[in-house]
């Protein structure tokens, strides 16, 4: 499906009962969460139903519908994601899958912790710092945990899209705290309001502190991977990259981690990251 | 350097004597092996001089000279890479670094084969058929030598652009055939002009035959890899994966290993694959 999100998706829809699995799934999502869903519930024969925002990239919403799973679009300005989730839910009897803030969700994405650990054993390799992006902290609340039995010596840092430095702003104070804007960066992927409640107890202890990147440093990010690593990544998956390249911390010398994570971009974008 | 190129020039420029590294490497490319060659005397204290047609990518100039490489220039539809090269070698005492029909290159790009064996023998599988691309021999015949030890009863295919598929040919004849054309194609990687003498006495008995891809079904390919498998590849490097979406060889059922080998692709080329 282009990023990990398969891997939270899977684990949730894979534990429910026969019963609640032959009322279906429904999610909100700006794409990557929603792919996963729409694959986990065709690997497993559910119906679903993803609430997408309007403005969500082409290549996602593609990903989706050729998945055979439903879209409603809604206004990112004007409407509630998770209203007109939660109303589905009540009309369909459909199972709602949270992109972020569940025990299974959070198991699944730190399976990429438990990757990383074992790689980096494979390699001989200690790893002093880790990098990863972060929306409402379901993946690196799973790698939190799989470092803390596996590495625990790792510092970890969270990577924000400028505008949305929720996590940074909130194990600073010690509390939750929301972001003033609800769009307009070119990162879709990262876009949560505030962290979640289930992933900040672990993030506010797990995780260093927080670095941001522009719009410009995610693009700059997503050149530098397709130049140089050739991977395809969209600006959201490439933000721990570009917060690195950046110069937002500093740590030369050290073995660093750094996960990326979508490679959903749809090509106007990658042309104006290439500047073609 | 973006291809499979470095192991060949790495182990062919590091098993120079003292003498011979002190006398810089010379070297005809249109540019994997290039940036391999320059990459691997960069990384040897050794300077290089490399031959390239005047249509050479973009990418692959740039990646050569950013390895502190001198670069000279050939048409080429009028001048012979190999005299201009020999001329380099006799005139400088430079050692000339061949690009696949030599048993140290042919080795460094075997380690390629021992990899794919122990990847598969880490995931429990047993291959069925490989698909390689194949431009003068070298990768697909080091491949051969490794999988001849670990992995003898896999059925090796080439995957040559349409009008330079002479590995087909002579692998069909059991004897060298040349190709009519010198260029056109957009497969640059792949535009040797016969199977190497070396490389043909491995690859004349270890390949069941070869599959051609033509320009269209190489960008097809470029474009199926960027969406799908989030990588990026130049044509020439996914002319194996092309073969096999283009349905040249039934292999359903079967465990089959498709080998991507180069990234190193002028934006331009990749938007028009994507139709941008």
């Amino acid at each position: 499906t282009g990023s990990f999100k398969i891997r939270g998706a899977y684990s949730c829809l894979s534990n429910l009962s026969e019963d609640e699995r032959a009322r279906g799934a429904v999610a909100f999502s700006s794409g990557n969460h929603a792919q996963g869903v729409a694959e986990a519930a065709r690997l497993l024969g559910m119906s679903a139903t993803i609430v997408m925002p309007s403005d969500a990239p082409a290549v996602k919403c593609a990903g989706v519908t050729s998945r055979g799973a439903h879209i409603r679009y809604y206004d990112r300005f004007t409407e509630s994601r998770e209203e007109i989730a939660r109303e589905i839910a009540e009309e369909t009897g459909a199972v709602l899958v949270p992109s972020y803030d569940h025990r299974d969700i959070i198991a699944g994405q730190g399976t990429v912790g438990l990757e990383i650990a074992e790689d980096m054993e494979a390699l001989g390799e200690a790893t002093d710092a880790l990098i990863c992006c972060v929306g409402g902290g379901g993946l690196i609340g799973g790698i939190s945990l799989a470092f803390g039995e596996l590495s625990a010596a790792t510092t970890i840092y969270a990577a924000e899209p400028a505008g949305f430095d929720d996590h940074r702003r909130s194990v600073a104070l010690g509390r939750r705290v929301r972001n003033a804007a609800s769009g307009g960066s070119i990162c879709d992927a990262l876009l949560a309001e505030e962290p979640g409640a289930m992933t900040f107890e672990i993030n506010k202890d797990s995780l260093e502190g927080g670095l941001v990147a522009t719009d410009a440093e995610a693009l700059a990010a997503v050149a530098f991977a397709f130049r140089r690593l050739k991977l395809v990544l969209e600006p959201g998956g490439a933000v721990a990259l570009a917060a690195l390249l950046a110069g937002r911390v500093d740590l030369r010398g050290q073995t660093v981690v750094v996960v990326l994570t979508g490679g959903n971009v749809d090509p106007p974008v990658l042309a104006r990251a290439l500047k073609l």
